[in-house]
């Protein structure tokens, strides 16, 4: 039995989220941690009995394997080892998101999932069925995008929710834009 | 001084609304009515005195001159008597959505603005600066939005706060898609 403000089910809001392109675990990027902020903020506010948090984090393999470019692989336990080591990073950004709603007492779930992080995200959607996906974004202008591809303009159009998408604050955006 | 649950403001959000098609004010369209039901039972539900609820009814000038057409004008008052018409008309629409928060005890405004509807929804949020906007959408299909155009995917695009765009449930689809 969950925990509710006697409304019915809590309104379950999946929130996506990925590491900094700056830090690397365990720091969430900017536009993840906006998400959050903006879910605890304006949407949960007081009603920690309201809600439930859903935090799903993609890891697109090529990218998780980049800083073992230099690393020999020389058996399957060389392979094995470098996947223990995503999992651990992967784990460690859930962690904060985990830890946070359990100091403020609101209910969460976190899971890390392989892939395309637009693709994998609509189908965690048509899985999960939350009531709302709330999706962090850089705020790119048209020009940066046609190059980097977004998210959430992907999730917006074809994920089987309500999609909300939050920009970064202008303070916070880094030197160059596509870091995040 | 406006009551809050404690946590600060309360969250401003600016639901978009208009008339049925199909009835006519003081109806409001399955979309509206889509849009302001998820809004109380998903992000509102108990927490009352958590978020201020800002209704925005765009009447478009020439729809809304549509049933005068056999009218005959003959003087400056006979304009007047159909503008004083559309306005009761639009307060009528906006009535639904205000008694309805009334009664649940959430602090709400209501306003009527003529235009463009996606034009006129942009510029009010760059105005009031609401914490999300809601817009009901027809989840029609590319071949029957390009005939139509859509408010939401203008919106979700152009204005300066989240968008949330909520789209009708299959059940309550009339028989052609683009009546609402």
């Amino acid at each position: 039995m969950e925990r509710t403000d006697g409304y019915g089910d809590p309104t379950k809001v999946m929130v996506a989220v990925n590491e900094s392109s700056l830090k690397g675990y365990p720091h969430p990027s900017i536009s993840s941690r906006s998400a959050f902020e903006w879910t605890l903020s304006k949407l949960v506010r007081s009603n920690f009995s309201g809600f439930k948090l859903l935090f799903l984090h993609v890891q697109v393999p090529d990218e998780d394997g980049f800083d073992d470019m230099d690393s020999i692989y020389a058996s399957p336990a060389d392979f094995k080892s470098m996947k223990e080591r995503n999992k651990i990073r992967g784990l460690h950004l859930l962690e904060f998101f985990v830890n946070h709603c359990h100091e403020l007492g609101i209910n969460c779930e976190a899971w890390i999932r392989k892939g395309d992080p637009k693709e994998v995200i609509c189908s965690e959607v048509k899985r999960v069925q939350p009531d709302m996906l709330v999706v962090g974004s850089r705020g790119l202008g048209p020009f940066q995008r046609v190059f980097v591809g977004t998210v959430s303009e992907f999730c917006v159009k074809h994920a089987d929710c309500p999609v909300v998408t939050i920009r970064r604050n202008a303070t916070e955006c880094p030197q160059d834009p596509v870091d995040d």
